[in-house]
């Protein structure tokens, strides 16, 4: 089934606004054994006109996002409805829960927001509890028109209405109860890498598809197909990448931590300077943090580091604040003033000034400690070569695998 | 001119991978006076011979990324040869310098590495010193095809690019040499609000052109046009919101602050509960900002906020972690602690959990304090309501804010 995505949205196209659409629906339909073929961006208004009567030949399956609000601008249902020959009727259902939409904000709808529970014949309307535009889902003409869903913009909107109205109907459409499916995410190899490893033995296996999805330092493969099929595949990886599988989920690095922390009944201090928070602030994105993380510091300063984490000044006089010495004593300093299980560390050189012939930008030292007697003290010496941002986030996911290792018993 | 954009990349459409390339030329065409009419995202291969034959007739120029590496799957340069019917050779300058590229990395270019320094008659190369895949430039035939720039997709390769080789030879096409324009940076009004207030009277002037982009906080409001036109416009922006412009530029409000605390010499430490040291991460994503920020505190923990920052445990027994009193004696606590010349203090709700009917989730107290004694520390309640990502997000900006109006002198 070929699958087309049409988004709708001058904002997407007038800079800053960054479409995220085609990552979400990609990864969703991803699992229901669909690809996308083709997503198009157009302004707000007429072009979606154009944009329809060219597609609908070529596609079995178009979700559109956007140009379903009240202004004058948003046309999606009405050209929609002109173009398979649907009327527009008002359905008062709709329209009363677009009433109740305001009411419970202390608001009142305007006369314009009518124009939202206009319903073309043979529409199914996907109820939208996060916002006043309802979705639409019109079947297919075979010849005439593909399976049309007209979703809202909005990504918190879009969202769950996905999960609880799109994808089931997809499901239907496409006959798919529940294809299997597993996600493999691996930390610190290339995508050539992983590819030359285990391309061959994958592409061998009957009934498979997989993708490759690389990210800063981390690599996703993701299989979909038989059962036995991803059995297999899943030996294949286990085999070749065992202890840098992060999970065979697609929980991110500082989910999978936060849950075992949670089940050891452990807590993660954090020092960072080079990264300058981003480590606390993953960590805390995950909901329940607060159980496993008490507390990080942001030393930036040398003297944070001596004051905050007890780092010796002629430590930092002898070796430099960027050193394995310094990022010992950081993470030790961190351990014992904490309280913590764990304690990360990073000193490095995130650019674009402050490097050296010795230490050029993008070094870095990165260090665990932990309160077990018998668990050492480790340091990685790494460098990331790459602008300011990256360099963090390099260094973050980095500091949270060593971690990971210590907690499955690696290192 | 209409202006088009295609992407070639599995990746895109596969999930993970966020295509940020409308979003990066939306904004920079922008400042050109011109505006993106379509974007197109494709997968690797063959279907980008469709989507050229198809655009080719629609656009005036046509801005196409990936395809340009050395595996089968990279075909674009070889696609347009054929369609523009301009024959590929080898350049051996071009074959020198992706040969240079390797040797300066400790490798060797592969056979294959050969294909990206075969370039068509009448084409010019746009050399991408970080990486191996130069661009091309290849001017339009009237009538058979529109001005095709080729552009490697990693963004660490196209953004240098654009700036030094794309955008110039944009000018001379477009015959603009230098378009005045300006981005005014609004903090705490939404867009509506920001358009019923000026709309009416931006629409009005001559010569101008103008657009809003929204983030969660903050709203650009961006004109082009004549000089005149621009300053008629500012006058209104400024006399509309005053105290609200974050920046009359593209500067985030983090550069804005490190650059202003740099001028007066002065310092900023942070104390973060609910961000959990996201503000701390905004402020040192800023080139040069150790030199305003020497550390924060990441008090996640009732143990920490005591320990690091000084509050009394009575105080957060009696008012609870998440009130007034307690923002105001984290941020005393941190300007004492840190010794820095102002400290900014966050805590909250950020969810899904904790929260109550008293305090609902997405409830924050913001507050900030400064060593100059005429200068009260100030605090403002806050209700964020939104997932936990956006919560963090748009209570750093708004603490980040607050410094904003405190070095402004408005507060």
């Amino acid at each position: 089934m070929r699958v087309e995505i049409v988004n709708t949205g001058t904002e997407l196209l007038l800079g800053k606004v960054v479409n995220t659409h085609a990552a979400f629906f990609g990864e969703e339909l991803f699992k229901l054994g669909l690809r996308v073929n083709r997503q198009t961006t157009i302004p707000d208004g007429e072009p979606i006109r154009e944009v329809l009567t060219e597609r609908f030949p070529h596609a079995d399956i178009l979700l559109i996002t956007g140009g379903l609000g009240p202004t004058s601008d948003d046309i999606t249902r009405e050209i929609v409805s002109e173009l398979i020959d649907r009327p527009l009727r008002l359905d008062e259902a709709v329209w009363e829960e677009i009433r109740q939409f305001f009411i419970q904000r202390g608001r009142e709808a305007a006369e314009n927001n009518r124009r939202q529970a206009m319903i073309p014949d043979g529409g199914e309307v996907l109820s939208n509890p996060n916002g006043t535009a309802p979705g639409l889902y019109l079947p297919a003409e075979p010849g005439r028109w593909p399976h049309l869903f007209l979703l809202p913009g909005p990504p918190r909107e879009l969202r769950p209405m996905w999960r609880d109205l799109v994808e089931p109907r997809l499901r239907q459409i496409v006959g798919v109860t529940s294809l299997p499916w597993r996600n493999f995410r691996i930390h610190g190899i290339g995508e050539s890498a992983i590819a030359t490893v285990v391309e061959d033995r994958l592409a061998a296996i009957d009934g498979l598809e997989h993708g490759y999805c690389a990210r800063p330092g981390e690599v996703d493969i993701r299989l979909i197909g038989t059962q036995a099929a991803i059995d297999s595949a899943s030996a294949v990886i286990r085999g070749a990448f065992e202890q840098d599988i992060v999970t065979e989920s697609e929980d991110s690095i500082e989910k999978v931590l936060v849950d075992w922390l949670t089940r050891l009944g452990q807590t993660v201090a954090t020092a960072e300077s080079c990264t300058g928070g981003l480590i606390a602030h993953t960590l805390t994105n995950v909901p329940g943090s607060s159980a496993v993380f008490p507390r990080g510091y942001v030393t930036y300063a040398n003297e944070a580091k001596s004051d905050l984490l007890g780092v010796p000044a002629e430590l930092l006089a002898t070796h430099g604040a960027v050193s394995e010495p310094v990022a010992t004593a950081m993470a030790e300093g961190c351990l014992a003033a904490s309280g913590a299980d764990h304690a990360i560390a990073v000193t490095g050189i995130a650019g674009p000034g402050g490097g050296s012939a010795e230490k050029p930008v993008g070094t870095v030292f990165i260090a665990l400690a932990s309160r077990r007697h018998d668990l050492p003290t480790i340091v990685r010496h790494e460098r990331f070569a790459a602008d300011r941002l990256s360099f963090k986030s390099r260094t973050t996911r980095a500091a949270l695998d060593l971690l990971r290792r210590r907690l499955a018993g690696w290192i």
